[in-house]
């Protein structure tokens, strides 16, 4: 029975990503400085079309030709923040999925309520990790967060997160040991993925830029193209952690890994999902 | 004699590549935030001194001491725009060569326009793919581009390349499978490279800042340096492919090929040129 | 009897290191664009928690948190002054230690009275290379810099080294093939490292990172966790050189040899430290 389940789960993780290479989405990122050429590689790796262009002054030309637009709040400023609300208005209004990251929801006052505003426009998917989720999901600040890394177990953060995809209307994830995804029902957790990912910045970031081409593709089921987008990701960190030697060799082989992924690997290396 | 003709050209390109080595010319780097770290290393690799200064506060004091200036408009933004029109108009004023990538130049008439108003500053060199090519040389914009991406064959785009080097008085290098560089009048295709640069962001952008480093140190030829410096990159490019296993490993190889080419590799993997 | 002090120093450099990974010290790191992954990169690989946040808006909230604070004025502009100078307050104000890395702080005027300005809130470090030492000392810019990269060798700067330290309070470090750290009485010379690290964007960025995670751990001691730092990253280096083949790989192997240093390994290849 639960085999069967995972059995299911594998082939929608593949004919996701069998989809995304055959589409090539195009993935407006509107993300952080420090992440950008991890994400941009992530995307590419797995066949989407990324394009980093942020300007509030261009985007009511060029949101409405995306296939799914990802906001990623990380080096946030006052700048910023205008384009973002720009952004995911047009995608609102034009019927394109987005995605957000939150990160370092809990970080400042400025940076949460931003994320809220954000969130308000009805991102299709909020992903984050359990401080971050926990954080929204409370609307407070300072207590519960160490700068950009979670200071809570995945598991902490399941109510918190069911609690914000009932609020807000998102699919939301949260990232750990086990990822949890749900819509505020149905509560999916997928178990891939290695340790050493931790250790290399922005990959957080640029499998919620993942999720966004994977939701890009199959928009009207969030739940299950966000499971597979992390999945995928995270059998690209499993097989790239068998060759690396420490955090940046991981770094490389996790994209290679993702470029290369076939399904003749799916099958050894069964995407760990199930309903919780 | 096409074989002479070939010889001549890569005897050119290895002579360009000796003067950046031992010239070590000062490049000021005005580009997007996604490929700054590679761009940096691709000029390192290449044995010339990147600096990415863009404050249009500083460029009066420093403008007027480098050897070339590079304008990338990845990520361009209504801040951004005026230190590029003003490190633009320095250059132009102290003699300075300055190359421009137009990236997705057709995504939005911000941008269509913006690029226009950089090219009516006088660039020496246009570095783009097809689809921003054609934008640029039909000041349209929309039809034709699918985000940072060409939908076009570089082929497609040699009577529009000819057009716009006539109209600005700039060489204009078309990027593709065969990459044509023309200053109007003479046409030369460069045919190195290999398809997996197009699954590492910003090699396009790497390239063209690799270009503003050739022309620095030969700017009476921008066109051959300009070529030499495309060919060079592409024999980088096919060393690399040779040990990589996916789009990241490329990258890593790519910039290590870069700063150990040499000469005996040149005559096994001579740049493949012509005119045509 | 230099033997004795050598190995002293290592002990230190070993302590140092390993209260980092004990005690992942959180560094806000408001820096160049080029540099936030390799800097990110090195923070974590080395044990600390990197967070880019540079908002003036909500550094208010966020540096008071924060174990230390890291500052880089690569790409300075006229947006990015006025919140680097927020956070230098701030932790000033709240007796975290910080770290600056003057950047081409001879290239304009603008950058070099940037410099000054934030010199004299008081940083408890500064590292440059020779010529950004040069002209902060002498108040002068123009005259001893070519972009980024130093015209002068770290000898030459030891007497402006001191003169600095004297001047302004914080210990200052003088990068390359010696690094020179001196808080303007004593003067330790450290030898770690290779030429390669030159030819790699960035590292200079990363090492001073890596010092504001050493001096976050041991406030009291800044010079001692200065010079510790910067023979961590030169062991690193000298360990990521036997593996590279060129400079990308060598920022891979640096990478995952920071984060594998063990003391076993320092015994062979002991930190080279002594007092001048």
């Amino acid at each position: 029975m639960e085999d069967e389940e995972q059995g299911e789960w594998a082939s929608k993780a593949w004919a996701h990503l069998s989809s995304v290479r055959s589409l090539t989405p195009l993935i407006q990122c509107i993300t952080n400085f420090v992440s950008m050429d991890l994400t941009a590689n992530t995307l590419l790796s797995a066949g989407a079309s990324p394009a980093m262009l942020h300007s509030a002054t261009e985007s009511p030309d060029f949101t409405p030709q995306v296939h799914a637009l990802y906001i990623n709040v990380g080096t946030l400023s006052d700048d910023w923040l205008p384009s973002m609300k720009v952004a995911a208005e047009l995608a609102s209004k034009f019927n394109k999925p987005w995605v957000l990251d939150p990160v370092a929801a809990g970080a400042s006052g400025f940076r949460l309520k931003a994320c809220l505003d954000l969130i308000s426009l009805r991102p299709s998917v909020i992903r984050g990790n359990a401080s971050e989720i926990i954080a929204l999901a409370n609307a407070s600040f300072g207590s519960s967060t160490k700068g950009v890394d979670s200071s809570h177990d995945s598991t902490d953060a399941v109510e918190a997160a069911k609690s914000l995809a009932n609020s807000s209307g998102a699919v939301v994830a949260v990232s750990g040991a086990v990822d949890f995804i749900t819509d505020g029902n149905r509560v999916v957790g997928a178990q891939n993925g290695v340790p050493m990912l931790q250790k290399i910045t922005a990959t957080g970031c640029a499998v919620t830029a993942l999720i966004a081409a994977f939701v890009a593709i199959d928009p009207s089921h969030a739940l299950e193209a966000t499971a597979s987008a992390l999945a995928v990701f995270g059998v690209a960190g499993e097989m790239g952690m068998e060759m690396a030697r420490g955090p940046a060799s991981m770094r490389m082989h996790l994209i290679d890994s993702l470029y290369g992924l076939d399904q003749t690997a799916s099958w050894t290396r069964l995407p760990k999902f199930r309903y919780i």
